[in-house]
Order: C-alpha cells, then sequence, then structure tokens
C-alpha cells in the first residue's frame, strides 16, 4: 500500500472554514460505513490534504501555517478534536502528521529542517513513522557505503500509523553495537521498505496502524536526526500524548452529539415514564448532563494542556526541565479526564438513544471502540500515579516514553 | 429459516455435567468466530438439546427435570449463567426456551400443557416468540372458521429471540375491536408464519432476534392461551427479566475469566511498573478486585433472587400480590448490579489485557457488546426508581411489562 | 450580636499579597479549633476587613477595587477560592459580602449607589442579607410615614449569613396585598432588627447564618432597592452560585493540601505494602492522583465560569437573555464539578491519612462537613438536569431562583 | 474508668427479641445526644447487658447461646448488625465482647475455656482487649515470682476497645528477648492496669477506644494463652473483620433508615421539581434505590460470609489452610462493599434530606463520621489488591493481622 504519488492538487489549497466543513460533512456520512469495512481511506486522505490541513505543524517561516495567524498548538488540537468528532481514525492520521512535522522541526538539522518541511509544504507530503519505541525489532547496521554515519535497517515495527498511503516516514531502529537508538526520515518508497495491511482492530480501524517491514533499507547519513538533548526536543513525546487526549475529547462530544440528535429524531418516551416526549425524561436529561459535563472538563482540561504547550513553545531552547515538567503533568491531566469522557460517552450513547440504536449498520459502537482501542497505548493507572506523586511529593517528572 | 425438523436426537439424552462441559467447549472455542459472523447457530443449537437441556423448565410430572433432584430456578439460571460466561446469545436462547416452556406451564389449560410440555420433552422442540410487547404491529382479527375462539392474524413482530430454527412459538398481538391482547401458542412451521433473517445488532448475534411476520395465520380456539389474573400468572415477566439478569452476570463472569486467561498466558509488565509479571503489578491486581467484587455481587444478588423466587413457585396460585412484589423487587435489585457488572467488565477487560488484545479476530470486545445490547431492553433509571421508591414509600410496585 | 461599629481601621488599608498571606496563616492556625467551637468570627472578620478585602467588588468609580489593576470576578473568585482553602466558613462571609455590594451596584439607583457603595469603601462596611427565597415569613407592609413608597417588615428570616457583626444588610420581604417582593437595604442597627445567635450547623460553623427577627421595621423610601427586569440584574444569581462554587474548590484544594502535608508529616506505609516510605505508596499516589484530577477539574471549570461572567459583566445593560443564560449553564457546569470534587477530597483526605487523622481535635473531618452543608443549598440533581436539558434540546434555561 | 463491678442483674436475663428491641428504642432515641457528648455509655452498656447479649458467643456447653436454636455466627453478625443501625459504636462494643470470648475459646485451654466463658455466662462479664497489633509499645518481661511461665508488663496499647467498664480483657505484649509476642487474660481491675479516659475521635465516639498503660502488672502463667498454629485458631482475625463488616452494613442500613424517616417527617419537594410530594420526585427515588442497592449488595455479600465462616468453624481442628482462606476471600469481599456502602449512605443521607438535616443537634453526620472512623483500621486498597491478586493468580493468601 505504499502510494509513491503525492495527494492530487485540487483548487482548495488553503485551510478554511468552509474546506474543513465540507471534510467533516464528507467524513460523517460515511463514518459508519467505513468503521465496518476498515483499510486504508485514500480518498479521505485527499479530502483532508484538499482542505490544505497537511501543512498546519509546519513553521510559517517554511511555508507552513504555524505561528501565522494565531496558528498554534491550540489550533491545531482544535482541529484535531473537530475531526474526531465525526472520524477519530482519520483525526489521528492528521495528528500524526503533524507529530513528524514536529519530530522534523525538533530534532532535525537546519538543512533537514529547510529540506522537509519546504518539501511538506510543496509536495504536500502525507508523513507515516515506524517509531513505536515498546516495539524493539527493528535493528540498525552502521553502512557508511554512501558515505560515514549512513545505516542499514532490517527488521519490523508495528502500529506504525498513517504510513500506507504516506510519502515521508520517520523511523527508529536500535543499533545493537552501543544499545542506542537511530532516528531518521526516509521517504516511504525506499528499496526495502513494505508497509502491510494487517491491521485489523476492533476500533480506529482505518488508522493504518500495521507493521512495516524493513529489508536491508537504506538510510543515508543525511537523513539521521540527531536529538538534541534539550528539554524542548523532549516535547515531541507531550504533543503526541496531547494529539491522543483530544482524540479522545472529540470521541466524548462526538457520541454526545450523536446520541442528541438520535433521541430528537428517534426517540421515544419509555412507557412507565410519564412524559410525551423523550427529550423531557428527567433521566434522560440527566444523563445528557453527564455526559456533558465530563465531556467538557475534558476539553477544558485539554485546552489548559495547549496553553500551556505553547507557553513552553515559544521559550524556544531556553525551556528548562521544570517548565517542560508541568507541560508534562498538564497534558497527564487532560488525558486522564479525556480518557474516561470518551469511553464513557461511547457507552452511555446507547442508554440514550435505547435497543433500537444497537443495528449494527449504524455502528454506533463505534465511538466505545475507538475510545477503548485508542486508550491503551499506555495504562492510565501509571498516569494518574505520575501525577498523584507529583501532586505528593512535588517531584517532577522525568520525560519518559510516554510523559 | 423456519426449520420444522426437530434437533436429531443423539445419545446424550440426559442432562448431565459431562453434556454440559463438552458444550461449554465447543462453544468458546467459536464463541469469537460465531460473533464476527452472526447469524443463525443451528449447529450449537443442537448441542444444547443433545446436552438434554430443552425440557430444564419442564415440570418433572410431564417428564422434565424442573421439579426433580433439586432442579428448580437457582439450577436453571446458573446453567444459563454457566452458559452465558462463554456464550451469551447461546445463553439467550436456552433462558428464552425456558420462558416459553414457562409461558405455556403458567397460562396453559390442563389440556395445554399436557400436549405442549409433553412435547416438548418427547419432540424436544425449541420454542421461539413474537410477543415484544412494546411492538404493536401484529393484530389479532376473530375467526371461527375452525370453531368459536380462533384468531387470524396479520403483520408483524420484532426482537423474535429463537424463532428462527424453532418448532413451536409463542405468539401475542393485538384485537383493534376490543384493544386486548391475544396470547397464543402455534407452530413456526404454521402457513403464513415467516422468519427473517434480518437481525444484524452490534452484539447478541446469535440470538436470532429478527423479525416475523404473519400473512394471515390461522389460530385454533384450542391454541389461545387465557392468561389466569392471579399474581402466579405475572411470575412471567420476572422470570423473564432473572433471565435477563443471568445473561449480565454471565457476561461479567466470563470478561473476568478471558481477562485473566490472557494476562496470565500474554501479559506482560509495563515499562515503568517496578514489577517483572504482569500478574504482580499492583494496579492490576486492583482492577481484578473490583472486576470481581462487581461480578461477585451481581451473582449473590442473582442468586438472591432466584431463591426468592423459588420460594414463590413453591406457592403455586396461592401467592399473593405482595409476595409476588418482593420477587419483582429482588430481580430488580440484582439486574441492576448485574447490568452494571457486565458493562464494567467488558470495558476493563481490555485495561487489564492491553492494546494487543484489540486485535478484531479476537473479538474481545464482544463481552462489552453483548451486555450492551442487551441491557437495553428497559432503561436501568426506570429499575433503579422502582426499587427507590418502594424503599421510600414501602409501596408495592405493581405488575408491569418488565417488572 | 448586631455590632454598630465598623471594623477597626489598622495599618493595613490595602489588600495586598502580604496582607492576604497573612490573614491565611492566621485562619490556618486557628481553623481547627473555631470550628470546634463555632461561633462569631469577630476578630478574624476584623482581620479579613484590615486586609483590605472588604471593598474588592466595588467599582472603582466608587473608591473600591473592582474595574481597577485587573482586578474584576476572576481576581474576585481567587480570592474566596484561596481564602476557602484554610476556612470555608470565613471565605463564605467574604463571598457574600461581595454579593450584598453587587446587589446594590446591580439594583441601585445612581444616588444608592453612590451612598452604600462610598460607605462601603470609607467607613468599611461589612454586610449582611435576610433574602433567602425560599423563606417566605418576613411580610412588608406599606408605610408612607416617613414619605410616600416606604415600609415596615414584620417577622423572620432564616440563613441570614453574616448578618451578625455587620453594619449594613439587604433583605427582602414579601407584600402580602400584591405578593411582590420587596427588597432594601437597611442598616444592621435599625430599631426592631435582632441577630439571632442560633446557627449551630455541622459544618460551615462560622457563617452567622441563624435566623434575623424583624418587629416592625421601618424601610424607608430611599431604602428600597427596585430591581431592573433586565438579564444584567439576573446576574446577581450567577456571581451568588460562583460564590457557592468557589468555596467548594478551595475545600478540595484544602483538603487535598492537608491530606499532603499529614501525609508527608506523619504518613506511615502500610504494613503490607512493600515500600519504606508512605509517600511511595502506589495506592496511595493513584489516591492523590484522583483528588488533584478533581480539584483541577473544578478549578479550570470556575475559572472558565469566570471568565464568561466577566466578559457579560463588561457588556452592561447591553446583556441579553441568551449570554446571560451561558453564564448560568457555565456556573451550573462549574458548580456540579466542584460540589463532587470538595465532598470527595473530604472524604478521601482521611483514606490517604489513616486512622490517627480522625482525633476530634484536628478536626480534619470539617472539609467533608464543611462542603456536605454547602453543598446543600440547591439539589445537585435539578442543576444537572438543567445542564442535561440544554445539552439536548438547546433551549436556554430561564432564570431561576438559583441559575 | 476500670469497672470492677460487673453489669447488674435485672429481670430479663435471657436475649430475646422483646429486650433487644427496648434496646434498640433506648439507643435510638439517645444516639444524637451521646454522639455529641462522647465518652462512656455505662448505662447503654448495662442495657446489653440486660438483653442478655453478652453470653452470645459463648458456647452452648458453657451455659451460652453459641451452638444453641441455630445461632452461630450468622446470628451474631445480624444481632451486631441491627445495633449498628441505630448506634455503631454500642454494636461494635458487642461486636468485641464476641471478639474477646472467640480467643479465648480458640485459644484458651480446656482449663482456661471453661474458667473464663462459665465466668462470661455467670458473672455477666464485658471483656476489653489491648491487643492492637500496630501498637508495639507493651512489653512483657519474664516473671516467675507465682510460678513458671509468668511475666510482667510494662507499657501502653493503643486502640483498647471496650476495655472502660469492663471486668476482663485480652492483652497482647512483646517479649523483647524472643521477639515473640505473649497473649494472655487478666481482670481488667489487676493492680497496675489504667484505663484512659483519652479518646475523642471524630466518630465512633462511645467505643472506649482510648489508651491503657500498663505499670509492672502480673500475668499468671494460668492466664497466658497459648495461641495453636493451626488454621483455626487464626479464624480470629476473620472474627474480627467480619464485625467491622457488620457495623458497616448497619450504618448504611441505619443511614438509609433516617433519611427515609425524615424524607416522609419533613420532605419538601424542590421548587422545579413539579411534583407535590418529596417522595415523588424522580431523582429523590433514584438515590433511595442506589442507596438500597448498595446497602442491600453489602448485606447479602456479610451473610454470605457469616455462612462460609460458619461452614468453617463447623470443622472445628480439621479446617485447613484452604478452607480458612476461602473464608478471608468472602470477608474481605464483603468488607470492601460494606465499607462503601456504609460511607456512600452517610453521605447521601443529606442530599435526600436537604438543608436543613444539618442542624448540629440531628447529628445525622454521625453516619459518616462513624463510617469514616472505621473504615480506617486498615487501609481498602491492600484489601481490593488481596482480592484481585487472587482473582488473577488464584494463589490463596496467607493469613496477616488483618485478613
Amino acid at each position: 500500500m505504499n502510494d509513491p504519488r503525492p495527494p492530487q492538487t485540487h483548487a482548495a489549497q488553503q485551510p478554511g472554514e468552509a474546506g474543513l466543513a465540507t471534510l467533516l460533512d464528507t467524513l460523517r456520512a460515511s463514518a459508519a460505513r467505513r468503521d465496518l469495512a476498515g483499510g486504508h481511506a485514500a480518498a479521505e486522505k485527499q479530502l483532508i490534504a484538499d482542505a490544505g490541513l497537511l501543512a498546519l505543524a509546519v513553521p510559517h517561516e517554511f511555508g507552513g501555517r504555524f505561528g501565522r495567524d494565531g496558528t498554534r498548538w491550540g489550533k491545531l488540537y482544535e482541529t484535531i478534536r473537530t475531526i474526531a468528532r465525526v472520524d477519530s481514525a482519520l483525526a489521528h492520521l492528521l495528528g500524526f502528521q503533524f507529530l513528524q512535522v514536529v519530530t522534523v522541526d525538533l530534532w532535525g538539522s537546519a538543512a533537514q529542517r529547510a529540506n522537509w518541511l519546504h518539501g511538506t509544504v510543496e509536495q504536500r507530503w502525507w508523513w507515516g513513522n515506524a517509531v513505536n519505541p515498546l516495539d524493539t525489532r527493528l535493528i540498525a547496521q552502521a553502512d557508511d557505503t554512501h558515505g560515514k554515519g549512513g545505516w542499514r535497517l532490517h527488521g519490523k515495527k508495528g502500529f506504525c500509523s498513517g504510513t500506507a498511503g504516506s510519502q515521508m516516514m520517520t523511523v527508529s531502529a536500535q543499533d545493537p553495537v552501543t544499545g542506542n537508538p537511530v532516528f531518521a526520515v526516509v521517504p516511504t518508497t525506499r528499496a526495502g521498505i513494505t508497509v502491510h495491511d494487517d491491521w485489523d482492530p476492533i476500533g480506529q480501524r482505518q488508522t493504518d496502524s500495521g507493521t512495516v517491514s524493513f529489508d536491508a533499507v537504506e538510510v543515508h547519513a543525511a537523513e539521521v536526526l540527531h536529538r538534541p538533548d534539550t528539554p524542548r526536543a523532549s516535547l515531541r513525546t507531550l504533543v503526541s500524548q496531547l494529539v491522543l487526549t483530544n482524540l479522545f475529547v472529540g470521541i466524548a462530544q462526538g457520541a454526545l452529539e450523536e446520541a442528541r440528535d438520535y433521541v430528537l429524531a428517534n426517540g421515544r418516551p419509555w412507557v412507565n415514564s410519564g412524559v410525551q416526549r423523550a427529550a423531557d425524561d428527567p433521566y434522560l436529561q440527566q444523563r445528557f448532563g453527564e455526559m456533558r459535563i465530563k465531556a467538557l472538563s475534558a476539553a477544558v482540561l485539554a485546552d489548559r494542556a495547549a496553553a500551556i504547550l505553547d507557553a513552553a513553545w515559544e521559550q524556544g531552547d531556553a525551556l528548562d526541565a521544570a517548565t517542560r515538567a508541568e507541560v508534562s503533568l498538564a497534558v497527564s491531566e487532560a488525558k486522564i479526564v479525556a480518557h474516561r469522557a470518551a469511553l464513557d460517552a461511547g457507552e452511555q450513547l446507547f442508554d440514550a438513544c435505547g435497543a433500537r440504536a444497537t443495528h449494527a449498520a449504524l455502528a454506533l459502537d463505534r465511538f466505545w471502540r475507538n475510545a477503548r482501542v485508542h486508550t491503551l497505548h499506555d495504562p492510565l493507572d501509571y498516569r494518574l500515579r505520575d501525577v498523584g506523586r507529583y501532586t505528593l511529593t512535588r517531584e517532577l517528572p522525568e520525560p519518559t516514553l510516554y510523559t
């Protein structure tokens, strides 16, 4: 499923409310069908590209949107969340597009940034990845064939969201000699890379998070990313975690909206309720109140985390470890609340809508299934522990793979 | 999908631990596959018949098991629950088998009971139904062609669990002249009855709960059930509700068992946990503790309700309204706790097992989906209200469609 | 307990971080003792006056702080919340001081505002009230003795927080002839007014929320407040509800801080925990995580509501009903979350601290008791219903006594 | 407060429903007042003695009630729970009476059992204790003055429930030479024993759980209990934990009953509720439903644990470790649910009753305060962990100080 061709150039090049609205309508209309089918959403990815969203995270100095007209993390996450309301799998792909772009921006040399960030804008690249840190099957072997500092990659990575249909990708492998990780950017079409169509989960079915295998894949020295040892460089993890958080917020909001639409269109009062309209049922109102409170709490905490991230981002290389840790805590706090709100909304949607909403063709269980799959990247328990430990001891958490 | 042939007669005619164990193994092995496929489980229904379970609810005076060797409601519900641990759809079919048999036992005349209860034992009938009280599309027209007191049925019923592949069925229709309901028993093969293969829900996918349509279907006077106006006759609803309750208990227990098996076989400790085995993780242990507490509370309350039902059952026609109401409360109390336990276990299973448990082929989400579909027959809110109203005012609840 | 004398004039006339810090230290040191004793906190009210906080809600055009140096509702509520962390009863008194001042500001004529708002600044009045809308025992009888439009008040009001020791008070009574309410401002020393020392609740023990009786009390025409029929005038209720909300937030935060201090100072690891320090206990860390998440959610939603209120406030008389309703919803949303956070923190404090924290002299149960008393002004259920109804139907709520 | 005199002999020597009903009425009438006052409940302890309850745990072969007329653990715990509904402090005293009696029964030699169990029946002794295992301040020094095997005790114990006003007591101390514990029975009047009146907690205020100090107190060799190293001997801990469990169940039930009585007597419908009677409020009914479900779950699990304990008890010395562990798990499962039910009912009581129920004189917060103090003996977290660990690994828990 490697697709060497960048998304076609359509009229709507600039991101705008109109393009986004059309995208949302289109995604919403086919979301249930595509959830049941699973597989690669080529047409929908094209729509996202057409809506001009691929370069939102590219700094404006490279022709992107970031830093222009108030476009900062707050805006990017709002965009992810808005899409996630109708399709959290496609929103995930866009969020991970941002994440790979940011990886280049944070970890790249001046030349790398110029090359790949300009390229993202001009070529409208979709970015994939093969960097799952818990999967250690991908090996990097030093190879100076094309100049000192090159590598050959052998093995596999799982959970490579967005790599199918991408033009560029980030990759991490392990050098068994030193035990150190090797990070790089390669074109997805590079000889030896095979993107497998083996992603078939219970939810988030169109994130293309399958396996990518590497058969003696060349990595040129110029493609290697040398991650700086700075607090700023470690913001990448937090950008990623806040992508997930906003997906959860979007799922919670989307489930609530679906429930509302369904009840208003199809709701029937319960036989013993004593009310004439479902919307007047005191327990149904209570349920919507609970769903609203949870979705709102999650949204407000996610906004807070984005604002704290934006403030840290503006400090650039001056960012210190303590301020970075505060971003980390804010992201964890938001993620815990959003995690619960998404699962809960996905379940309560049915209490609101009733038995007739369980027809498989409606696929209304996709909110719960999407939330369920997505909330398992790392355990809530340990995130909560980290927040609690800080609350109790005031010891700032160290950067880890997930925080 | 009407199947005029009764289940084939195999060697294992008597219910026994061995037959049940084999049945459970077989159901467990194919549960995920059959959940994904949906549709009619003819082979598995044959296994249930072979295990000798179809006549469990038939009183021993008619050759059945009920009342013999301590087989009472407690035993029947235990059987349903045990099957629901591995397959709550098939358990539902058996539970509704019991329910239709009980309908004949409670509402039938001496001749009807003799006829249909003996027939159930001797012919090994599977029973279906078309009695969903909230669906008012089925009309009964008086028709004395075959003697005074007959009817013709026109229209449809939805949610007709178990009718596909059955030999006999209960049916309820409405007489538009009087507004009264007409209850009857007819062979599923009766001319004019069509069982539609239109059941495609997100869970409980093999309960065959599709639509049955009736095209001028004859009902003979001798087939009409005249529901007595006694507290005892209204126990039918409670038998039904306690079937659902035990399905929920089974789902909760089954999800817990799956989670346990998965963790012991595949669990890996979290990177930051500081433990060597997943089973030593303090938060995982806590989670299993919570799942256990909920499943246990549900089971113990369901057992209590079964004991109260058994005591009421033994009173026969002497049962008074107050005692019947106490059974109703006990069933509601158990159902509320079991409802929550099932949904919760279906969700927490994944927190216990982690991201790799979300492969679609494992279908581990079926516990949640089964629970979700099944917990929507009637709203938890109103059941809780009834319990609370009684707690507060001590006014015993009146029999309703669901309590 | 009427106190005709305004608080004495001390050196520290201006509100400042230093004055507030001293106040907080003093309140914290005696909070447990004063909770056990109950009664009127004359000395502590003097400290609040000394810290320059009485005129925070007085618009700067009348010499107060509101509108100067960014002092708006956000700042006022932050002050209330900060005090509530150590003493939610005293914080309540200050919050209700703001509320009475705002009542004059919103409902008063130009002359009334000039008179009473300047007076508040210059005379350092503490304000009380007798306006509980659910208590209808206070009757207003038209009395033109001192000019047309005057009244005589007869009867009682309960829950008159802050009236003991106040110099001025707001009062509402009912005119039995028209059924209309009469609002007025009178000096607390007015002949016929008796402030009873009958407030002895399980929590919020120093809010002086006892009964005030009126024996033919004169109200001059110039003292009558004519409440405008505008959305802006109805903001008073929301100011009041957001005072309560911030008290709850402060209680949640204060309980968390107490728990933290106690564990760090006195915590001992549980015998089976396998850790050396209580602070390393995984379940204790989890508990602090949960407490933090709840207190934070409440704080962030309260901040959001204050920002929405501030924006509405700036619209002045142009405020329309829809925008007012949005403030109402934001306040309700925050109040629901804060209500739960406060009760929960008050309870979990003990799980964190253990059995030795139950000594009566520590009065650590005051957080729960304070939260419990204060969260009963109006039922959470109906507030949640209102939020849910709006979420479902988008019908904006009408102003009521509590929303 | 040592009281050398046994309770006076009144007419009502035999326990009976009548004596218990009178006791309950008397305790209920004064519970609020005595909660506020705290201190020693001499008169109420006399009533318990008069109701013939002191010898319930004494085996019938020694003249007691245990084993006669179906009196087993189920009956004893029911008695404790019934008293706890109206006064959980007094119920605690009776529960600990049973516990000390059982200690003699399980650990005593034939002569000791004959002596002290007969004495309990004939002399109507109240038993106290000084055995808190987490308090290591009490030292035993070998002293053969009165024959080999005697000791002298020096030091203190805290949390010595029921010792004030008792005639006999159990005591545990540590032999610093060997590090082994020394258990014994001594008369509370033994020279050198001082029972301090220093118990002043926020709840369970009349359990007399203060400090007892020992100044070179003699323990004769014949008074030393030699705890058998059998599973049966370790049932003592489980008897104790199930006492606590039933106190929690009683608190939950009692709070629910108080809430019900209050609402029926004083409840007023909320202004926006649209109902005429508080008892018709849908949310209030829901709340009572929730309280009922929790209290019922706790009660049913406690009954189950008592039945399992009774079965184990009947095995006598044949009891094996695995069966003992099953009792332990059943007790933990019940205790977790009861712990939560008690706290929750204590809090929700107020949501049901409203603001006027917070008058200090009603002391309705005593249910929460009693539950809160009593649920801190050992952390819920570790009990839940033990249940979860067993659920996951099937490794039976070892006996510990609390399980």
